[in-house]
C-alpha cells in the first residue's frame, strides 16, 4: 500500500526550503515528507527471507575453530547469521540475533552475563556443557537449552571433538532498546561436573509439578534444558492421537509443541518464543502472515519453505528467516522436524500481534 | 480471645424484650448479642482435628461393597469422612468433602457431571479407568486423577479386584453457596479401552512442553492424571539434591511438590491445592498454623501428627484433617510419603491467607 | 431436578443397618443415600427472596438508639437482616451480612479491624464520619465508603441528629470458612477532624490517575469513599449518551456502574462487587439468574421486584434479596435508583459463574 | 565499561581474512570483534540528552502553518524532535517519537488509522477537536488526549487561531520491529460537532467507576481524554497532604500521578507511559538513571535539567529528551509543572527494568 503524493510541487518553493534548513538545523524533522517510509500500509522489513545452509555454515564454523581462540575479550566463537536486507548488521532480523557457535576439543569458553535472553538448541554432536548460574547443563542434540537474562554462563567441552550448536539471542532488540548490561564472570566455569541432566532438571522437569521452594512466578523459566526424548514423545503422541481420530495437531499432519515457563504457562522467555514443529511427509502448512519475525531450523528430514514469491528447498541444520509479515508456508518431503524461535513474545506483550491465514488454499 | 460483656443488666428490661421480639417478627438480629460467636478473635473452626485409619475405612468400604449397589442413583459408593465437630454433615472441613470410594470387581459407575471439582488419589491397587469427558484414565497406586467441574466421568473396574481409592471434592463449599448444578451422563462409560495412559497425558505430560492446540488459560489443570513415577521422582532428586548441598528441599529432610495446571502454573484446581511431601526418616516439620483447612493422607511410612495439643500416631493409608489455624507439625519415624489436599485457592483467591511458624521450636 | 430412587428396599436389611452403624460410629456418611440434597441438579438455597421494607426498619433501629447503648463489647449498634430461609441465623445470604447501623447524637463506636471486607451505603442523613485507618471519611447520602479487611475503623456522628445506614460485611463466607481474626482498636476513634473528604480521596479519586506513591496493586480498593456526585453523574451520562443514540446503557433505559479498585480495575472488595444502577421510568430489565446472591438498596423512585413467582413493590430504602439461581427481574413505576451488592467476586474467582437470560420476555 | 582486547594480531593473518571474506559472502558476521559495541557493558545510547525550546519550535511550526497545507497524503503538519545522536532521523529516541503538531483556523487533518499508539498533549491554546473512532475530543491546555492504536482519528480547528500541540508516538519502535499497519479515513472528520467533552470520558471519567457495557479488559485506556483540572487538582492534593503532614508525595515537594488505563490500573497505552509531575520552587529530585528512555515538556515554571554532565535551564514549552541510563536530576527555580512520557511499558514488559537512585546527593 502507498500513501499518494502530497504537495511535491512546492518543494522548490526557496522559502520552503528555508523552512526545511531551519528545521534541520533545530533538529526539527517533518512527518509530511517520510510518512510512506516511517508508517507504511503494512510491515515493510528490511530484513529479507533467507536460507543459510548448514553445508556452509558448518564448514565456516570449523575454520573459525581452527583459526580463531576462544577466550576473555571475544568470548564466543559465535559466527552470526546477518540478514543480506539489513546492510551488514549482525542480525537475523531487527529483534533477533543467530549464530553457530562452535567449541572445540577441551575449550571452554568464560563466564559472562548479560540482560539479553539467551537460548542454544542443538542439531548434532554432544560434549559440551553450558554452566548456568552454576549449574552444568548437559547439550545434546534436540535439546532447547536456556540462559535468562543476567545468568552467569560460561561452556567447555570435555571431549576430543568438536561441537556446533545454534544460538539465540535478543542482541538487536536490547541493542536497540539501550536496555542491555553485560558483566565478565570467572574464567573458567563455576563448575566443571559433568552430569546427565542440571539440577534445574532435577527440581523442575516433572510434569505438572512444581518444587515448593520454587512457588513464586519468574519472569523466564527455571529449566535449563528440554530435552529432546520429551519433545520427540509430545510429537509422536500428537500425531498418534491424530491417527485414532482425536483433535491434538495443528492441522492436518501437522504436530507442534511450545517450550514454556512452568511459573507461567507462558513463554521460556520474555522476549523470545521457542517451539518445535514435526510435519509428516508430504504434509503442507497453510499459508499465513504474522506480525512479527521467526526462524527456522531444520531438524531431521527434508521440505520447501515458501516465503513470499520463492520456494526454498531446505535439509539438515538448514536456517531459514521470517521477516514479518512475509506469507510463508511449509511443504514436509521426508518426515520434517523443524526447531522454531521468534519475537512473538514481544509483538503480544506490547499488543501488536495480528495473523491472516490463508482460506482455501 | 473474648470480647469482654455488654449491657447484660438490660437483657431483662421489658421494653428490650419488646424490641427484640420485634426484631424478631421483622427478620432482624442484632449484632451486638452475637459479635463474640460471629467475629472472634482467631478462626474458631467447629470442625476437630481427626484421624481415621485405614484399618477401619477399608473393611467398613469393603462391607459396603458387598451390601450397597452401584448405579444410577445413588451415583458413586462413596462413603464420606465426616469431621466429629461438624454435627454429623459428611464434611471433612466446612469446604472440603472427602471419601474412600470402592469398586467391586467389574463393576462400573456411571457418568455424570458437575459444577463441584474432583480429585482421586489412589493409595492402594489399581484395575479401574475413570472416564473424563470421553478419555479413559487409568488409576494405580500413587497417582492424582484431576475431574474438574462439569468434566463428565464415569469409572469402571476391569479386574476381578475390587479397588478403593480417596475422594476429594469442595462439595460443602459448593453446597454451602449454592453454586453447584448437576447432570446425568451415560449409564456406563463413554469409551470402555484401557489404555495405560490418558490422552490428556499424551498431549500435556512433556515437562515444560506445551501442545499448540492447547495455548488458552484453563481454570483446571487439562492433566487427568499425575503419574507416581513423577511424583517419586521429583521427590527423591530433592533429597538427593539435599544430599549434595543444594537448596532444594522445604525444609531439611523434608521434599514437597505442588501439583499444577500447566497454563498457569497455578493450582491444578480452582477450589483446592495438591501436595505430595516426603520426609526423611527422623525428620520433623516446624509448627506452624495456617488459615484454611487441609487433609493428609499416608500414602507409605509411619510417624506422627501433633494438631493442637493432641498427638496422632498414623500409617498407611490414614487420613488426618487438619482445621483452620489449627497448630499442626509431622514427625516421621520412618521416611513417610504424605499426599495433602487444602482449601488454600479459596483462602488465597479471596484474600484471607495468613501462616505463622513457630520459631525456635 | 431430582435423583432417581436407589436401593431403598434395602434399609431394611439388618446387615446393612449394622453397615450404617458402624460408620456412624467410625465418623462416615455414605454419599448414596444423600447425593440429591448435597449435589442437586440446580442451586436449592435455604436462603429465600425476601424484601426489609424501610418503614419497618427505621423504626425499629431508633427504638434500638434509645435502648441499647454502643460501646466497646457489642462494639456497633448494626441490626443485621436475617434471612427468613436460614433458621434465624443473622445472614442475608450464605456469604452476606448486611445491616442497619444506627449511631445517636453525638455518639462513637470504637474502633477495631477485622478479616472480614466491609462497605457502608447511605441511603439517607449525615453527620457520621467514618475513620478508617485514621483517614475521617465523611458519610453522606449516596455514598458509598469501604472498610477493607484488617482495616482499623470507628464511627462518630458529631451531630444532633441520629444516623443510619447499611452495612455490608462478607461475614457469614468468613464465619463458615473459618478464615477470620478480630482485633480491638481505639476507645475512641484515632483522628476526630471532619473534613469533607478523606485522605484517601484526595490521592486516589481523580479519574484515570494514580498518585506514583500508590502503583502497586491492592487487594481492595484504596479509595475509601465512591461519592454520590460521581455516581449521579455517570448514571445521568449514560441515559443522556443513550438519548443521543450512542450505546452506552446496559439495557434500553438501564444505566449502571460498578464500583471499581483503581489499581487492578476490579471489583472493590475481594468478596463483595458493588454497583449502582438506575431504570427509567417504566424500563424493566430482562428476567435473568445469576450463580451467587445479591441485594438491592432501593436509593429513590419506586417499581417491582420480579424475584421467582413473586412480586414484590418497593420504595424509597426497602431492601431486596436475591438468592442464587432465582429468577429477577425489576420493573421501575417511576426513575428507579438502587444500590446493589454481591458475592460475584467470590462466584467467580472461583470458577463457578453462570448466567442465564430469558430470551424473548 | 570496555571489554578487553582480544586476538588483535590475528587480523592480518591471511587465512583470516578469506575466513572473513567467505563469511561475510554467506551473510555472517562473527561476533568476536564487535562484542563491544552489541553488548556494552551498560546502555551507551546513540540518542544524546537534548533540550528543543519552545521559543524556537512555535515560530518554525508557524512558518510551517503558513508553507505547507494540511491534508491527505502528508496527512499531518507535525514536526519531528529529531534526536542528534540518532543521524538525522525523526526519532526523539529509539522508541518514541514526538513533534509538535500545527493546525491553522479552520483547517482539518484527515481521519486515518494505524498499529502505532498516540498522545497528545497541550502546553497552551484550544479550539481543536480530535476525532477518535468517531468521537469529537475537545483539545485544552492542560490536556493529555489518547489515541491507542487503529482508532481512525482526524483533527479539525473549529476557531480563527491556529493551535500547536505535542503529539508522541512509538513510531520508532513500531518501525523499528516492522509491526505496523496504516490505513486512510474520511477525508474530513467524521463527527463535526464540537462538545466540551467526549462520550468517552461521559462514559469512563468517573472516578472508580466503570460503565457496566465496558467490564472487558482493554490493550489501552478507554478514555480519550485526562483533563488538567483533575491532573492539577491531584498534584495541589499531594502537596497539601504533604504540608498538612501526610505521605502523598514521591519526594519532599515533588507530587507526581501516572496516567492510567482504568480496564486495568496500568499505563494508559501498552507502549508509553505518561505521567506529571510537580515540583515546589526550590524543589530536587534525587539523581537517578532508568533503563529506557523518557521526555518531559515544560508545561509551567522554570527549572533546570541535570542530564549526564550538562545542566540546562528550562521553562514553559521546553521539551527535553533523557535517554537510556543517563543520570537525571530535575531542579525547580519557581514552581515547576512537568508532563512527562517515556518507553517504560516496553522496558517493563520485557523485563529489563533497572534503576539506581544516587545515595546521599
Amino acid at each position: 500500500m502507498a500513501h499518494t503524493a502530497h504537495a511535491e510541487s512546492q518543494l522548490s518553493d526557496p522559502e520552503l526550503d528555508r523552512l526545511y534548513a531551519d528545521f534541520d538545523h533545530a533538529h526539527l524533522n517533518p512527518l509530511w515528507t517520510q510518512l510512506d517510509s516511517l508508517m507504511p500500509g503494512t510491515p515493510s522489513p528490511r530484513a529479507v527471507p533467507f536460507v543459510w545452509k548448514w553445508s556452509t555454515l558448518y564448514p565456516l564454523a570449523q575454520r573459525a575453530g581452527d583459526l580463531v581462540p576462544v577466550g576473555r575479550g571475544g568470548e564466543r566463537r559465535a559466527i552470526a547469521l546477518a540478514n543480506p536486507g539489513l546492510g551488514g548488521a549482525p542480525y537475523l532480523t531487527p529483534t533477533l540475533w543467530a549464530a553457530i557457535q562452535y567449541l572445540g576439543p577441551k575449550e571452554t569458553a568464560p563466564e559472562h552475563r548479560h540482560s539479553q535472553n539467551a537460548f542454544r538448541f542443538v542439531v548434532e554432536g554432544d560434549g559440551v556443557w553450558t554452566v548456568v548460574n552454576g549449574d552444568p547443563v548437559a547439550m545434546r542434540r534436540g535439546d532447547l537449552l536456556l540462559t535468562p537474562g543476567w545468568a552467569f554462563h560460561g561452556h567447555h567441552n570435555e571431549t576430543d571433538q568438536p561441537m556446533a550448536w545454534l544460538d539465540g539471542l535478543d542482541i538487536p532488540l536490547v541493542h536497540y532498546t539501550d536496555t542491555g548490561f553485560f558483566e565478565f564472570g570467572a574464567d573458567g566455569v563455576t563448575d566443571e561436573s559433568t552430569p546427565d541432566i542440571s539440577r534445574s532438571e532435577r527440581l523442575w522437569a516433572h510434569p505438572g509439578l512444581r518444587p515448593l521452594v520454587g512457588l513464586d512466578t519468574r519472569t523466564s523459566s527455571p529449566m535449563a534444558a528440554y530435552r529432546w526424548e520429551h519433545t520427540d514423545a509430545a510429537l509422536r503422541e500428537q500425531l498418534a492421537l491424530e491417527d485414532e481420530g482425536f483433535s491434538a495437531t495443528t492441522e492436518p499432519g501437522h504436530a507442534a509443541v511450545r517450550y514454556t515457563n512452568p511459573t507461567t504457562g507462558g513463554d521460556v522467555l520474555p522476549t523470545i518464543r521457542a517451539e518445535f514443529h514435526r510435519l509428516r511427509a508430504g504434509a503442507s502448512t497453510r499459508a499465513r502472515r504474522d506480525v512479527g519475525s521467526a526462524a527456522y531450523q531444520v531438524f531431521d528430514g527434508s521440505g520447501e519453505f515458501h516465503l513470499g514469491d520463492t520456494t526454498y528447498s531446505v535439509g539438515k541444520g538448514d536456517l531459514i528467516v521470517v521477516p514479518s509479515w512475509v506469507e510463508w508456508s511449509i511443504h514436509a518431503d521426508d518426515e520434517l522436524d523443524l526447531f522454531t524461535f521468534s519475537d512473538a513474545p514481544v509483538v503480544e506483550r506490547l499488543g501488536f500481534h495480528r495473523t491472516i491465514t490463508r482460506q482455501g488454499a
